[in-house]
């Protein structure tokens, strides 16, 4: 691993009346953050209010794509063909690039979310597409990828950034991809278990699989999840752990190249 | 009336597997397309192809962004601050903005739909709330407003180009303001009198109103609606009007100042 | 005031992965519950799981439709004429009681959410197409309205029982109406200045407006709201009040005639 | 195949301002409408207007649940567990339910659709959730299911009358499956070859399948689709081949036991 890292969480995931998170107290402690698009979760007034949060912050915004499905948050697949993927990512990212744009900010970078984060990560076809539709947009925009996934040469054959992400709070498979949300201990909610694996992370570029394998894990970016009651003090830690080990804690736009 | 004028229709209205307009025929004769943006109509697919056909025949587009309200059809009035219209403006310009880059277009104008566009047309806060928005999002835009209403004054003030709309086949009250659609007689579908108005519009700059007055209208652009079967014709006769006329038909990017 | 009295609670507001509200806590300290039925919140999950939640803890369910608008959770005024506001009320309760047939439990009550509440309260053509709806799904049914509202006598002309409901935690205009949300002091948190106006309902069958008048108030039911954080302190301290005033506490369909 | 069939088909799937389907005309051939209820089409209005159409041509009326994908139109997969899809089944037939009620009439079948439909078609778990939901609601309804697929057998089993289903203008799979919609060739449109089919069902109780085998079908009712333009001149000469064959036709209540 190298010796900065990001650490991004997801903001931004209230809807109209519902409010979920801790936006307010995260936004503090990490440097990016990947915001809602409106499809899964948010809409154009928390958008608004989450863009401006972050740069009052000095945090970088990326957006935050995700499936049509507001009551499944984005979390359930969905059979939907390349073409079709490539015109809601872009919509999406659209949408929030011109939001940030009303209050001075622009995007660094774009994370799909959810089931559409781990539909691309592998599948090649889906992959290319949103790599092209983000190049069309921007090209100066990072995509945010699950670190080991196939969808990483893509976008760098193509032409664009990647930073690979690692997840301290999500138990893996051996094959490098999460254990679905469906299953029981998928989510990791213990401070110090998150602790110690974000350290074999850094340290050591390796990841304890659900199996009790360890495999290399070579990571960008830790993403940590605001629905964890317990996630600001995680994300203290964490952040003490990283300066204990001389890991520097900077957006990824300052060491992506 | 300039000796210029611009053919404006909405375009994109389809929504899934929900087919409506005659946009393949209606884009050969007009010369700027507002095109819905997903919230009363329209969705990304339906932007993309719509975009596209604008491309192939050289037409302008313009971002048609409404209420979130897809069962109103954006008709339906709803009361929301000026604050959150200004995000679900920029949310909706931003999202076709994207969508027309991909496809190497960028936008001409913005023209509310529906009972967006009548709520804003005469009400302060509103309507500089949308002003405000599109100048933030891009001040080179050009804001399509119904003729002889009060946004005009207030965009020109802030900095922002405006093209005053007629309406041809709408019946009009006599404070300028469009008769609604639920009431009988509102919308004319027949070509002779939708002629008639073009004329008039055209040669004295008057338009006479549901009971019977006439009153001043000065025009940039001239309206038709898709949702008239008889569209495609009735668009050639005004194409025919204006020619013989002397009236060159042109997008708003080339005459409005 | 009768010697008994209603305590009712909004239920089942949460959305797929969007909890709000303290239904659990709340279902142990009232008598009815107004179950959202999809369209301004709710989804079949909540629905299912909010009639279960009332049948363990023996309180009586109802149906509280609302406007097809999740984003502004129902509280926004839409122009929706009487023949479709009959269409979403009759979609709304029948979904209801579908899910309720299938955990062997019926509909004591209706009572329309928000803006819905708020316009056919002293609409008479609104007021009229509701009362019908009801009147053809069950003519047992008993409709909550506000008290002193135009549709309690239109309701009890057609031969529908109605439930006149006061608000323990909404400040009133004189005329009897609610004030409205948006204007600062329309919500009532204090949980001893709710108590004074449970005990003036009670006692004297009367209520303080926001303008400092005292109007007459004959209430079947009271109101409270899950989104007060303190809520279940404050209907604790009602139903102590209201059984030191000897007034008992039922569901409706024991007492309304 | 016995000597009666039904003829239904999909209605009721406009949806606010789009409008499709020849409901009109396709009412005076049927037997069975089955009637969208709001999720992957129709609304509460369009619900009303279609169980209205049907009673007027005295035609079955049933409920039609799907996916809630209005955008995909409920033909994309949705990865939902058994106990949400009985929760979204159990609220769609409710609302249907009621609006029915309103106008004095009652369901006599209920068919999933499209996703939803092919979904519960073969898998146990699905099916039985569907075939309970319905059991809940009213054991007297009647499942429409693909002719051939394991939950006939699972709906038997629980006591639930099963119509099986056939379809004229859909290709076939070895396996008695429908070959998806993706696929070239999966919708048979030319009215010749629709005939014939009917006529290998009806006289032969056989169908030949996509890769020229032939299979035994053995059906109850016959489904035509509304986005078929020819439709209206399908139905008809389907009639009369039945006729000819002396096979009577007639809502499935007179005949399935």
């Amino acid at each position: 691993m190298s010796k900065v890292v990001d650490l991004n969480c997801d903001m931004g995931e209230s809807f109209g009346n519902y409010k979920i998170g801790q936006d307010n107290e995260i936004i503090k402690y990490i440097t990016s953050s990947n915001i809602s698009c409106g499809f899964h979760a948010g809409d154009p007034n928390v958008m608004s209010y989450t863009v401006k949060l972050a740069k009052e912050n000095n945090v970088a915004i990326g957006a935050h794509p995700g499936f049509p499905d507001l009551q499944g948050f984005g979390r359930r697949k969905m059979d939907i063909p390349p073409e079709e993927i490539k015109n809601l990512i872009t919509y999406q990212i659209g949408a929030l690039q011109a939001i940030a744009k009303a209050e001075g900010m622009s995007l660094q970078h774009v994370k799909p979310h959810g089931a559409l984060y781990n539909m691309i990560a592998n599948d090649k076809n889906l992959g290319q597409a949103v790599v092209e539709a983000i190049l069309k947009i921007n090209k100066d925009l990072i995509l945010v990828a699950l670190a080991k996934s196939k969808i990483i040469n893509i976008a760098l054959k193509l032409g664009l950034r990647v930073a690979r992400e690692g997840f301290a709070d999500r138990a893996y498979n051996s094959d490098g991809t999460l254990v679905k949300r469906s299953i029981v201990g998928s989510v990791i909610s213990e401070a110090e278990l998150i602790d110690k694996r974000v350290i074999k992370m850094v340290e050591q570029q390796k990841v304890e699989t659900v199996d009790g394998k360890t495999i290399d894990l070579q990571i960008d970016t830790i993403c940590l999840h605001g629905d964890n009651k317990n996630v600001v003090n995680v994300i203290k830690a964490i952040r003490n752990i990283l300066t204990e080990k001389n890991v520097k804690i900077a957006p990824l736009k300052y060491f992506i190249s």
